[in-house]
């Protein structure tokens, strides 16, 4: 997925060589130039259509009206920072601790999940005056300094005091998870290090996808709090609606965090995010610390994140999200019968998780595969990723306002490439 | 300026109490509840108006009509990410480098100052391979993790690593800054801690507001960067022409930096930051480390950035903030001929210090003063803040369209304050 076609569009892959950073990658052997979005789809430049069935970020689809409306509606009365007194933040918070146990009761607005990752670091640390951390070993966290030692996806080095446990990936699969983490808090304490928290994305999304069986994750929490350690639930990706069920990745595993992280979809792609914590948690962090985020919970990021909440509840997104993306699941089981290119099929709501084996049809396997499929999928029109520390796994992730009919073109392009060789 | 008025509207601040997180924290005794803001005013929920001579943010005037329609526009068509080809970030880049030095010419989007700031950390660590870090000893740079230990203005311990020399507020005034900072890399030298980076706000806004004598950073920047380490000039508050004769801070020091770092006013509220640097070092990072963040130069973040630029140049904000802002100099350089109570006035621009001394007709000094002139001036309708380690000098910090009867009605109210006794 690097820069690479000569049939690009070379007038604008020469201007971003001349003024991007060269850290930036882009999607696809054939990079797409989009020019709008609409719901499910976005259109490129010549006005072909594609489903989106990889970002999560417009969670009720893109351009949704009542979010732009909400967005430039409050952009032209006041957009300030909360040390002003204002509705907009309280109105919001309320919203979102509604849609969780009643322990969570604080929270904090920030601009990125990057951010409320890095401040729940921050928050553990100050609280519990403990350095260690436990992540899974191949989760992602965000791009911080801090979380980039946090973040063995992206391929940096672990952090001081950072421990990486198997994911659910690794040995002994889900049902293994609690011991391995039970195992690691023994290394810790022999190795003088003590405990802050347990951070995991609660769908193990860069880990290739871990939805089941539901509870896996409790025992693992357990270990820590009896340690002294924070849970942090990182709802980045699996959060608002996501998995279906409930609004949060947690709430599968019947737990409760002691900070819970989210972002991406909180604004439908404004950056809007937010830290929701135990209050007594913040109560000591705030006994030596005050937070201050210029954008975190303005005006306008809480207008566009209400109206988000707005429209996953009036449209009734989340049942959405389960009856599709069951259809999907039934789909892709159908589809690996018949085939054996296709091997575990994992998720939950609209976060699936496909993962491939060699496929006879085109001779490759693995990641070469997934990578083959992922181009070849969006020669047809629609757009998925890939995920896993082998990168051999696809990683379907909708908008929660696909249907079955949407879900159908997905899946007819998904067999119609694993059947091709190119 | 904490929540402390028992006039204040209750339901309101019983509400936050409950729901926001106690690491909050409300400006004046008698916090302000604004709910709408155009231009320069601000309004509370009673229709009272307030001259914003205070936020930076909206640096071309709250809730701009250019900046909310292509915003709103943008917003309407398409917002996603910078994995697909696009427009609006390469128009941003290439608008934004060309207020710049040659020599800088790649950007990285963001979302705020903190984000870019920490990723200027991240990027000095990974190219020079020091972990050394040289700050002002009452700075402020950010939220995250890694910068809470290079804001000692926060009250964090300093990170690991980090040296803090005496701003400019300190023996010797600005003229002993290259002084301190080669004894400091002596220090480092002796301390076997190989340099990473000089991280400097150009006005020194935290340490209490120091943009002259032009050219003071210069000698510091010669010594840093011939012992091989980098200078990241953090634009966060001096940039986008605050200072009234360029756009950027560092070029009052005729100093080319090798990362700058931006946000607050960049979107003029909409969470959009950046990072410009000399392209080798990023080429370097790169070889080591991609950068993705999700929202970092989306298309509607980009769209108010560009919008931002278009009005700044269209009406012409550098010549109004330089024109306004020596109107506003010369009003408080009047008033402290006046009376004792006004020590030193600073600054360039619309970013002005004004330290106060012990005040015969108060009978404060120092902070205490400083707080009572705050809070009175809001009273009489003007927002101002405060800065410096004591806590001792005015903030005066006012979008770029504060025209010269407005800075009347403020050095009106500041007169009107400095001359009562409440």
């Amino acid at each position: 997925m690097t820069i690479a076609s000569p049939q690009a569009p070379t007038g604008i892959l020469a201007r971003r060589a001349r003024v991007l950073s060269p850290t930036y990658r882009l999607f696809y052997d054939q990079p797409l130039q989009l020019v709008r979005a609409a719901g499910v789809w976005m259109y490129d430049q010549h006005g072909r259509a594609y489903l989106d069935a990889y970002n999560n970020v417009p969670v009720v689809g893109h351009c949704h009206p009542h979010v732009v409306e909400a967005l430039a509606r409050q952009a032209r009365i006041l957009n300030t920072h909360t040390r002003y007194l204002a509705e907009q933040p309280l109105e919001l918070a309320e919203k979102l601790l509604a849609t969780m146990p009643g322990e969570l009761a604080n929270v904090v607005f920030t601009c990125t999940g990057s951010e409320s990752n890095d401040l729940a670091v921050r928050v553990s640390k100050a609280v519990t005056g403990g350095t260690g951390f436990i992540i899974t070993d191949f989760s992602y966290h965000g791009v911080t300094d801090v979380l980039s030692g946090m973040s063995p996806e992206d391929g940096a080095a672990l952090g001081p005091g950072v421990y990486a446990v198997p994911s659910p990936a690794g040995p002994g699969g889900p049902q293994a998870f609690g011991r391995h983490v039970a195992e690691c808090l023994e290394r810790m304490r022999r190795d003088g290090v003590s405990l802050a928290a347990l951070l995991v994305d609660t769908i193990f999304s860069s880990d290739g996808v871990y939805a089941d069986p539901k509870g896996f994750l409790a025992e693992a929490v357990r270990h820590v709090q009896a340690a002294g350690g924070l849970f942090i639930a990182d709802e980045v990706q699996p959060g608002f609606g996501r998995l279906g069920e409930s609004m949060w990745g947690f709430q599968r595993h019947g737990v409760v965090p002691d900070l819970v992280t989210m972002g991406k979809p909180m604004g439908n792609g404004h950056p809007v995010a937010a830290l929701a914590a135990r209050p007594e948690i913040l109560a000591r962090f705030a006994r030596r610390r005050h937070y201050f985020n210029t954008f975190g919970g303005n005006s306008v990021s809480c207008a566009a994140a209400l109206a988000v909440l707005e429209v996953i509840r009036s449209e009734k997104l989340l049942a959405n999200a389960a009856r599709t993306g069951a259809h999907l699941m039934r789909g892709l089981r159908a589809l690996a019968a018949g085939t054996s290119a296709i091997g575990e099929v994992r998720g939950a709501g609209l976060f699936l998780g496909v993962e491939l084996r060699a496929n006879p049809v085109s001779g490759l396997a693995g990641s070469a595969e997934v990578k083959r499929v992922v181009n070849g999928m969006c020669r047809r029109g629609v757009l998925i990723g890939s995920t896993g520390r082998g990168g051999d796994v696809l990683k379907i992730r909708a908008p929660l306002t696909l249907e079955t009919q949407h879900a159908d073109v997905l899946l007819e392009a998904l067999g119609q490439t694993l059947a091709s060789a190119d």
